[in-house]
């Protein structure tokens, strides 16, 4: 059976039974090429190219169902590509409705017209969808941000704690890239998806030639001439009218493919910060829970952090899959051999990825668990190294910039050095601190040196920052 | 409907509807895990850890055709993987023939080393009929090589025409990327796929601990752990038995995943050869013609190379692809959280583009019609400019290395600028060289100066390296 | 000696002693990351957090030509990045002019934040270079888009020629993309370069530290603050000032990467145009000559098109390279543990072999030849073919659509048998197509058939798209 | 001053000052295209083409020291390539010497020849030299393994504690890795790094012509042609001869990239599980300490893990660098206008990142500190979740398979909630357990359930798998 042979999305659980799938499957593929048929039948006609009567017989094949994508898909071969076949069919489902009307299906169009305009077509639905998860992200994000504007905890830079951060920021910063991916995906969906419309080889050459002697030309005149047919053409489809064909001037897919990878990768910072603060060892956030959420084959114990885990696995996968459409630039002549073939696939599956990876994000951001106890144990757990470099501020004035780093090197040393060691615990960082002379001063003070190594006294500008990224947000 | 979410090749031409699309369609994927299961359970039976008499129902079940991998997928959502449905579903069927069947269904196993043996097989599959694709490729190369050992014919190096070669050679030279490429994928598929056997992080402990007290246990003995299960169950995949479980080591998908995308650009070597030299104006060679193969949608004269073009498409996809496997091998832990998960579907696109791409080649190779008087025309065409090489080895012992490239390349610039010039053609480089009084020496013996500017005394060792090719081509 | 392990270009013919390289050098980022530590301190004496006295002696050592590169490149092992080897020199040199001053060297900072921000300011440099080349592209392309507006020449797809276009819409067109490209380095520099400015992790806490009770802050207020800081500090190099820190955050490399692999991938469709149309069985252009351009170290008269090739070079790099500023988006905590440091190379690589190409690009344009004759020869060479779509349009009407492509394919396969057949020319198209009844009527006017055939009668909306396209580049 | 242009690793700590950046760096390759015109004069003179009295005057020319690699690579883009110049001055220096021996220098040969052949000498001796720290990494890790062989820790998967393992098992994992690409690189080295010797289009035509009327030709013969020519020539600079040139068919330097990325892939799996480990929580690692290793600017109390670090640059930097390797398969005619010079850098960065991963990893892997104390803590605060995979299979036959992972699921989730509450710790898992009347059985025999829960009792076969790596590095 032919169906044996169909992708469901079992190798893909990141869109899988998602959203976005059926916007960008094959039979949206093919039905946003059929749209693109009738779209052009519909602007010839409202030009006097081709009758208006033969726009009806048109619509209504290609609203049949009676286009095979399986039988196109095997057919693609022949002609390296399925528009050929696509209008085949068409034109004989036309044809059984009248015969007259079959003679206007494609008319001076080439396989490049109806392929890229319709899948501009699908790139735009699927961008929106992917534009809305990405507002749920953000709108989840900036509630963990404002919930959590002074939760300290540690930061850690090159896997080690370095000062403290708080949760806030932390967040604020995963909602500042998703603010970032969605101003590319909106800037591309305003102005970078243009409909194709040039002819064989970009000149609309043969669109004029049907459109002389058209009954609504003037004197001497050409209406409906390539040119003039653009812009009502994409404005049926809601589609921005190119200035000039980019039959061999990919800019729109590589910018697809620059903002895809964008995204993915914006969210896949998300996907690793969460992995990261959920290792048990960490447990400063956990995944959101549910029926079978996050099981194991293996282990009953198991709650993985499923969520992040799909997005990083399409963090993974998008921008290699959008190099192609980035290499696809360097295309030969009026329609490369190749390059242009190479484009369909990987963008659709960019589309995808990147669909399921916000769907996951917006899940994940709303659901996220997150454990400010946890985080201040883990903080406190560091014995006081989170704050080598605010003592290293206050030691320096006295001691030197040199001499007060180098102290602080050597305690710190030693602590680490007692928390490993196998015979019982080290002195604590603060008492070996305290028992320093040099560094008596910073203790007189009611609090010290308790205060010094308090979290919250050290989190710089956290606040604000975290303040500003939701201002930001608030602002959209 | 639901089958309107699924790809059925729609965007795929270069294996849509062909011989390796079912090895490796979901449905392949699937039934690749029923197999796992199944030869699980054989082969724990075997050894005694569990009863005979579920061996039965679970392989019943797993052929029964119940299991729905639609529902697999949209399931894979919640546990990143589809394999925790898959146990599931598996074992409803099986408790339906045997309650106690049920028990031992998947038993000791983990997500793991379900899909990635059954990802193997699916690999092993798609690898010897890309092999026997080459073969076919390799076998028809052969042929042209034979034919045209000594067809003279420009070579071309930065886009110019530099001397002459043969096409034999140039036909030698894509036969010896095909064996280069069977030759690497006859390694992996020799020693390169191994089973994965390792339980939930590759320690094989619950395979053990279910082996305790097995029937067949000897006195204080594990007949039937963990480690003696490996070889068995390899077997009975007819997979190599792995000396650990590369659950975190994945250097199996990053080799696969280095040959197919050398595979892909081998090939895609000779399709762009192929287009290169089938450009209207070079004309020297055309793809086999078919039944509206090459045809397009807006002009009836296009004979368009589809097959190179289909090869360059999957030549441009495959190695970013590839490249999402080598960089899995970076995978913390015992099993990563995205980076395995990444691997899946890159690797089934580079199969079948790679499978699609040899089939395609194999029918280039075989139908290429050449057309050694273009070839000859075309060597013409260069005013003996070609020649200029060796014509600097025969001059420079009278004149000097320096003086004779100088004086040869004015003659070729002057050639060049009369060639192009709108005053009409200019003298030809013959006459021209003929003219100048240093040269006159070389034009003594008879046939001279035309001899020295006839391809077929200019080849070099054109001949013999294309002999060597097609022996190593015997030679397997 | 040390200097036989450096780089000097020998590799790299693509900016190798251009006028980028000395931008982006080792040296010019040494400078940049001085000037970045010299404009902080002045910042931080300008609000009072520092002595005003410190200024001098650090700027002194700044620019004294001291700080040995090499020694910094072997150091930077120790930590990872030659920040910490350059904070410890500076300051060496600032304690020798004064000791006071040494003290406030780099005074809260961490590495990070002069790497980036030198490596802004580098790219900014690197990137208005690059513009200024694209402008030079685009005012050379105009000109060849004005002088060639109506020359027609062979339209080619999937290469084969398809239908007449004029070489002035092919020059359009990489017009068209350079402008793209220019657009998109515009947008970066004009909002996507801001100064990096966070402390050790992103809440300036240690700016803020070391700001407590500085000369200048009112009661209780804290001037010179962080989040004070770094306005100022960003307008003192002439950068944005960032709402955030973007340590984690990588927006500004990944768009970095993005719009440099734009560019190449734009230019690289240039440079494949020019190949294509420069081989020697096509000669339409040739490259710009000069003293040893394009000279072959083994064939005299060669005349490699070598600044097509350069660029073309850099498009196959470039791409890859931006990959990894992309990836480097998934990098976990407030700094990443190799993904901030695999940044550094790849992104200056593609600044300069993104200039070199745009320079490569402006000489290719500037002096490119462009061949008027041998296109129309070209266009006449295939019989009558490339208008095989026109003639559809007209048959189509008597015959019917189906009816007319099969005759036309039928002719076409005829005359083109016919020029490959070895027993002689074969008819050509337009008596073939003369000789056909149905097509009788076509020729009954004055010049026809010959018309029909004339190319320029078939260039559709070419010139007017071509207008376009200048229209908005002198727009800019 | 020119060297102001140059890079001296500043922003590559990873090889930056280390023992393979000699040996790839611009001088070097410069020295190895002078050994090559030097081998080929040796290798003429001997078979009677070139005077034996050439070859004192070309060799001690080649060794002058005057041949300037700035020049050089600054003329470079004349020719697109640097051996135009390079022959040039070469000629210059033995003219000086000789003027008969200048007639012979570069004799028959093409730019390709010298450039690939120089390339391949680097790439050799950068592969010994990584081999070499890949086998020091190799002896260091197996000393862990060995030291380790039955050390518990937490297996991980998807972040969680999934299972006990063994550090032993995990280093033992890395070191198979290890052996994998060391595997690899000599393969390569032993069968992959043919010399290249074709000519100007790789039929060896110049060598013939030249080599016509050597003194050594017997009647009739041509002793010299070019094909007897490629193994001596080889031989003498110590690499294989190619069986057919391999000017426009680059598998050899796809290989190479294949495994360097390989290689880096493999080093990045150790770097990034010694990352987690190493990370403050966790604490189960440390990187070797020494006199500012791992140092912040910032932060006084900082031992970064700065080995691992510099492996997972490398590891994200060269497979896309690879990449450009495996797409210049893909290049047209006899040799490509651009994807040839898209090679030379990519492969020289892969060379260098690698090698110096490689003695990262060999020092990493020498000095890592290993905590048995902490990884057994760690073990030991997961609440005995670790187990629920034993107890799985230890209730299932009683409960059912089923009921007894949900029990355990149940179990686990209460006890998770406990940790995490903030109304103090919860019950542990093991009282929990005991609490459950289905699971009394399991606690009837002494030192339950104590000894259930004890790691070193489930570990499955953890220590025979160690002993097959080791018995494999033993073995080499």
């Amino acid at each position: 059976m032919t169906g044996d042979r169909h992708d469901v999305g079992l190798l893909s659980p990141v869109w899988a039974g998602g959203g976005a799938e059926p916007l960008v499957s094959d039979r949206a593929y093919l039905e946003a090429m059929l749209e693109v048929e009738v779209a052009l039948a519909e602007t010839q006609a409202g030009l006097g190219i081709i009758p208006a009567s033969s726009v009806g017989p048109i619509r209504a094949a290609a609203r049949s169902g009676r286009i095979d994508p399986v039988a196109l898909a095997h057919g693609s071969r022949r002609a390296a590509n399925p528009v050929v076949g696509l209008v085949g069919a068409l034109t004989g489902v036309v044809a059984e409705l009248s015969p007259e009307a079959a003679e206007h299906v494609h008319h001076g169009c080439t396989s490049q017209d109806v392929l890229d305009t319709a899948t501009v077509l699908v790139a735009a639905r699927a961008l929106r969808y992917t534009d809305d998860a990405l507002v749920r992200t953000a709108d989840a994000l900036a509630l963990l941000v404002a919930l959590h504007r002074d939760t300290p905890m540690a930061g850690r830079t090159l896997t080690q704690h370095a000062v403290p951060v708080t949760f806030g920021l932390k967040a604020a910063g995963w909602l500042s890239l998703v603010l970032d991916a969605s101003d590319r995906l909106r800037a591309v969906l305003a102005t970078g998806l243009p409909a194709q419309l040039g002819g064989a080889a970009g000149t609309l050459a043969a669109y004029n030639e049907y459109a002389v002697g058209a009954p609504s030309a003037g004197e001497g005149g050409l209406p409906g001439r390539g040119t003039e047919l653009v812009g009502p053409f994409a404005r049926r489809l809601g589609l921005t009218a190119p200035s000039v064909p980019w039959h061999a001037l990919r800019t729109p897919f590589a910018d697809l493919g620059a903002v895809l990878a964008f995204t993915s990768g914006a969210l896949g910072k998300l996907a690793v910060d969460v992995q990261g603060m959920a290792r048990t060892e960490v447990a400063e956030v956990a995944e959101p829970s549910g029926e079978g959420r996050g099981a194991s084959s293996a282990m009953p114990q198991k709650r993985n952090p499923v969520l992040a885990t799909l997005i990083a696995s399409a963090a993974r996968q998008v921008p290699p899959l959008a190099l192609v459409l980035t290499q696809a630039l360097v295309s030969e002549d009026e329609r490369s051999a190749g390059g242009w073939h190479a484009e369909w696939q990987p963008l659709r599956e960019c589309l995808r990825l990147t669909a399921g990876a916000a769907d996951s994000a917006a899940e994940l951001a709303a659901g996220l668990a997150v454990f400010p106890d946890r985080m201040r144990a883990n903080l406190e757990s560091g014995e006081g190294e989170l704050f080598a470099e605010r003592l290293n501020a206050l030691l320096a004035p006295a001691l030197g910039k040199a001499a007060a780093k180098k102290l602080l090197a050597r305690l710190s040393a030693e602590a680490t050095a007692g928390t490993t060691a196998t015979d019982g615990p080290g002195t604590p960082f603060a008492e070996r601190l305290a028992a320093v002379p040099e560094a008596a001063g910073l203790f007189t003070g009611p609090g010290a040196p308790k205060d010094l190594l308090e979290p919250s006294g050290y989190l710089g500008a956290a606040g604000i920052l975290a303040d500003r990224v939701l201002a930001r947000h608030a602002a959209r």
